[in-house]
């Protein structure tokens, strides 16, 4: 088991694997039939142990100082360590080749999906993010409502479309229309983005946002009943053809500082 | 020769063939060895003539009446008539399969190509439309002016960026990194966008706007040179890889009204 992988803890097992970014990973680790660990790293801990990797940064703060992600993977056998879902997956094709995380040729179309794709599920936040806040461990919890505050102007807990409201309403059925905007792409009788029974990034891409939301809010909640009846509960199928690859019962070590 | 295009006249003929959506027809339908006739339809005639023909608008005005846009088709041998460029690329792939346009379960990748590549393009429009409006035939320039100051909110002229101002740099600049966006996602040594040499509609839908350029702006032009050497390159390497498929010899004939 050479590879490890980095993610953030929740209060409750049941929550553990809500990242929607680190689970575009896991699916394609458990696509490649790689086994892995898990290390957990609680947020305000992120910037100390990533740097002691030497994982790269993804993005750069206001202050123009480096700001670490995860997933983050750590691979003994190459002794790369690799930042982002995206340069994880590149970094596994290259690797492990066999099945292909970019298929046919696709590499650019993949890329053209990642501009795209966070447009049609900006909808899916406000329910998604302030949900996440309130799964996570106390001292991760502020730090995640703090900086979020930052990147959306407003408190999580006004950010979030409260029950009942018209405007739950309104946004819930923008959220659904995000979707219906990949169902429309897609022909009718396909399960998988691409046809046939290979996945490719992209489908684990979608499927990352809507198994994160689905251990958020969990599987018996209403708002994720509603989904699985989606456009003809497209899916329902989508989620049910990935099920294999969600192999979330990796035992997490807590990171050591 | 059982199809027709319609496309528009220009005033000269090496300005002819200057639409970039009709473009990706003439490429479609080369690439599939389909001959056909051209038949040229002033912008005034444009409704008139689709009513008769039953082609299907592809877009509503504001006052809600339908609006009919070119390329169409209208297909002797089976009888089908369809618009938008992207529904003939889907009606041709289903009735003449091979080569395919949107080649091994590439069609929702292809769908969000279509929603993303216009943004990226955007800044070009305000070089390319303004030219446009003066190679067409005075009937078409005035209502082409007319119609597009509505859309853009403002005058062609304004809209141009002025030769040797600022903004012309400036906007010059974002057109290539429009274009530069395309470029990273693509690997280095591919020339089209699957890599390989086969094409599929998204290398048309590029080479269509590129190809439009370069029927208005001339290939003598400074900006079709400067555009041949953006990014090493690559985009030199494209069009003449696709050359072959530009089948614009086609004699015309003008619409009988």
């Amino acid at each position: 088991m050479s590879i490890t992988l980095y993610d953030f803890p929740a209060k409750r097992t049941e929550h553990s694997a809500w990242n929607p970014n680190v689970w575009k990973t896991r699916y394609s680790l458990a696509y490649k039939s790689l086994p892995y660990r898990t290390v957990l790293v609680e947020f305000p801990d992120l910037e100390r142990t990533m740097e002691r990797l030497g994982a790269a940064p993804t993005e750069t703060k206001p202050d123009g100082s480096p700001k670490y992600t995860l997933p983050v993977i750590h691979d003994a056998a190459t002794n790369a360590v690799v930042s982002d879902s995206v340069s994880i997956a590149q970094y596994l094709d290259e690797t492990y080749p066999s099945p292909p995380l970019f298929p046919n040729g696709t590499h650019a179309f993949h890329a053209s999906f990642n501009d795209i794709f966070p447009v049609r599920i900006e909808p899916m936040l406000q329910f998604l993010i302030p949900s996440i806040a309130s799964v996570l461990n106390p001292r991760s919890e502020e730090y995640f409502r703090h900086t979020r505050k930052e990147m959306f102007g407003k408190d999580l807990t006004e950010l979030y479309p409260a029950k009942g409201s018209e405007r739950r309403e309104i946004e819930w059925r923008r959220f659904e229309e995000g979707f219906g905007m990949l169902d429309k792409s897609m022909r009718k009788c396909d399960i998988l983005i691409m046809g046939g029974n290979m996945p490719c990034f992209a489908d684990f891409t979608v499927a990352g946002w809507l198994r994160s939301f689905r251990t958020v809010f969990g599987e018996a909640s209403e708002e994720w009943e509603d989904i699985m009846q989606w456009h003809d509960g497209r899916w329902y199928r989508f989620m049910k053809a990935l099920e294999k690859y969600e192999n979330d019962a990796v035992q997490p070590i807590h990171a050591r500082l």
